[in-house]
């Protein structure tokens, strides 16, 4: 198909098109002519994929052109591309050395060890945990921490499901794409989902006359 | 204080704090002289909170302020504030009306009665949870909609846990601002929880002989 008909079956305007194919995110099509390119399904499918980790997993970039570059590459074990896909969600933070960042870091290796999770302190995941609970620590909510198992409890829930939806996938070539959208997407669906819980929790809290003159209207408002 | 003590006590630069002020993000300091102001220790605490909402949190400047405001502002109840907080968090998309988005509207509003949630379809997060489905169903992933109750029962177990924080913070003022840095921050450690869950989770699922040649370095080099 011509780059405006891909343009219309996909919803992304032809000059966006042609800015991702600069930029690397999406293969040029195959030249027809000395100036027209024909575009396939599998392009269609690749830019869907672009749209969905640019708007809704909210990554820039260059951030989804690393991820793609995973998806893309044979040699890279399936793990990998997990990793690159994870490592883009987080905050890219230089390490602070205060008192708060060496107390988190001490608890994120505590709740590894208490948890049993095979995965090291030194993992991009674990150090942006550190950094946000050195964060929680400098504002005066280091009490926070008593939250972990909780939320340890939370993230397994999720990682299992994660992981059995992924084994479900058969062809390699899906697992690795479920695998991206599973990491990236997912998290925007946790974070949607908690702050819809937040309502309902906060709905039923304030309806339980704790707070009688915010609560009949909490369910609503909020 | 001076603002270079602030900046020596925070870590902020100078300039930096200048345009926190600029920017109505921080109180300008109290005028000692023409072109000296004074600064005291609810200026370093509100830095302190700036620098986690932008750095750890990821929201942008304008969010920032948008959710200060909603702070400070004493007549606004709880659970604005609370709302404030969490809308800053999703993706600013405009609605889309394809048949992905369809099927995705529906999906949420089914979970959203299922659980018992008191929460309205036209509430932002279920938008944002709507947006997110939808994304997924148009890269070919509308089966992860069968994980939705696996991530509800985390979410639950989440907010569970964040109100029973913020109910434990007897000042108001604290509350407050238990909820906004529980809210924004919340979300990074639950990201970042996640990731490390998976981690773990891959490492066995692989070590578990299911794809030996990968299985036995998953642990340290995701």
């Amino acid at each position: 198909m011509r780059i405006s008909e891909l343009s219309r079956s996909t919803g992304v305007p032809v000059p966006t098109i042609k800015y991702y194919v600069r930029e690397g995110l999406l293969p040029s099509g195959e030249l027809i002519s000395r100036n027209q390119a024909s575009y396939d399904e599998t392009h269609a499918r690749r830019l869907r994929l672009i749209r969905a980790l640019l708007d809704v997993g909210g990554l820039k970039v260059a951030a989804v052109a690393e991820v793609l570059r995973a998806i893309d590459d044979p040699k890279r074990p399936v793990h990998k591309v997990l990793g690159s896909a994870a490592d883009q969600l987080g905050p890219a933070l230089s390490d602070d050395d205060d008192a708060e960042s060496a107390a988190a870091g001490v608890t994120v290796a505590e709740l590894i060890t208490r948890r049993g999770w095979r995965a090291d302190e030194s993992n991009p995941a674990a150090k942006d945990l550190t950094r946000a609970l050195a964060a929680m620590g400098r504002v005066g909510h280091g009490a926070f921490s008593e939250l972990l198992d909780d939320y340890a409890d939370a993230a397994e829930l999720v990682a299992r499901a994660d992981l059995a939806y992924v084994d479900r996938r058969v062809e390699v070539d899906d697992m690795v794409e479920g695998v991206v959208v599973g990491t990236v997407l997912g998290a925007a669906v946790f974070n949607a989902m908690r702050r819809l819980a937040h309502v309902d929790a906060s709905a039923k809290l304030l309806g339980q006359g704790r707070d009688a003159d915010q609560g009949s209207e909490a369910a609503e408002d909020y």
